[in-house]
């Protein structure tokens, strides 16, 4: 068990001064080769790019799978960069984790208490119950997917259901933005990926107030700008997550310092963004 | 790395003489006592449970959460599970995994590779790019979720979709059954839970030959003759998957003995509603 009761989410990322969320995504075969290999190269690398971006950063959102991976070994490393990432700013981990019942409370406990994270991402898919253990506690948060980033989220995300023709993650926004509401409320966030800007907009008027998580930008072609603009002037935070814009700016010595510099730019983006869209 | 190439899951399971998954969900405050406290207690538990019930049973089904909350112990315990556990019968690792790209490829391997899962459960909210890295698996199986056993399934699952009004789970189970038929084919399976008996033949209609993993029965109060008796006659295996009414069978020092009779009543019991279906 880690880290005591906290600030709500919600408030601790409305003071923050960055809307930057740097993804730690470590994939072995794609770190600094003068790291070296396995665990403690993946540690290293970790450990290098928090310290080198936390000062631009509002949040880290290390993602489970590739410390997965790495069997029980990875398993502990993640919780110690997910403490390490906690000591400069607000930690995310991307799980997506999404069960019944007694499951759904095993994992919330294990990734809320466990591995002492402020927030994760979860699954939608079974519904109000395996939402539930994550949004009981009044001092975390959890991102329910919406509106992912990839091209199969066109699959089922964008299917219109019901009578009034809406897409899916419509649906999905406005039954969580419900949920809400109930005690304790401010609980719940919401996942949109910075690939569909006009979408991010939509969500947000079904959502207000609630924070948004905005992966996709860079690599996978979002415009930030766009999304920036989108939420102009609308209620609620947001963050916008960056993965390998930052993280792999550079594979040589200096990857740690062109991350520092990628967080910067990103942040003056961002700001920019937002100062032109008042 | 663990386990090489393999037979076709759907080959080995329609191979076996019993239609019953053990599910193994360690919660340690509701283990036997005399098995004492911690990761060496679910250990104990685990493993003997998988002893008692083997005879009876065509796979196992440890439940990710469980361990993942006992922390990086816990994910060493899940790899020893899964080895024991395949040494005498198909492990499906219900980890419910979603994610895209590079990510599901690495919840792929820490599944398959890391801990040697024959078959795991996925998500389907992100759509067909998420679930590619786990059915390109010729000789592995992922079941994705269906139609879940808990009451919020019907918050999203049941919603009508596009125009012609059939509810979100029937989309997922048309579009797997499609992308199934696609190399290395067969890999895929579908969870469809035992409190929905009738549901369970609307999805076998429309995904023909796809392995089912049916949970609920038992504490969730599915009806087990009724889920055998819809499935009598239709094209593909299935599997009746039970936690509690095996491993809760007694909290007493005859905790194992008390699940190898719960697991042959239930072998029978599955076995005489389909002599009497056919």
């Amino acid at each position: 068990m880690v880290g005591g009761s906290r600030e709500p989410f919600r408030d601790r990322l409305a003071a923050s001064t960055s809307r930057l969320c740097v993804g730690i995504d470590p994939e072995p075969a794609s770190l600094p080769p003068h790291l070296g290999v396995g665990v403690g190269a993946v540690r290293r690398f970790c450990l290098e790019l928090i310290e080198a971006t936390a000062d631009q950063a509002a949040a880290f959102k290390p993602n489970s799978a590739f410390f997965e991976q790495l069997g029980h070994e990875g398993w502990e490393l993640l919780r110690e960069v997910v403490q390490a990432a906690g000591r400069r700013a607000l930690v995310v981990v991307d799980a997506k984790r999404g069960d019944i019942g007694s499951t759904a409370a095993a994992y919330a406990r294990a990734i809320f208490d466990g591995l002492g994270a402020d927030a994760c991402t979860v699954n939608p898919y079974l519904g109000r119950d395996a939402l539930s253990p994550f949004l009981d506690r009044a001092d975390r948060l959890a991102f329910v997917l919406c509106r992912t980033s990839n091209p199969g989220a066109a699959d089922f995300q964008d299917l219109p259901v019901g009578g009034g023709g809406a897409p899916l993650y419509i649906q999905v926004a406005k039954a969580v933005a419900m949920w809400d509401r109930e005690p304790p409320a401010g609980t719940a966030g919401l996942v949109v990926g910075a690939t569909w800007p006009q979408e991010l907009g939509r969500v947000r008027e079904e959502a207000p107030g609630l924070p948004l998580l905005i992966p996709g930008v860079g690599a996978q072609g979002g415009d930030l700008e766009a999304c920036v603009r989108e939420l102009a002037g609308t209620a609620g935070s947001y963050l916008i997550s960056v993965s390998r814009g930052v993280a792999a700016a550079s594979r040589g010595r200096d990857f740690a310092e062109a991350a520092s510099r990628a967080a910067a730019e990103l942040h003056q983006r961002i700001a920019a963004a937002e100062q032109t869209s008042e």
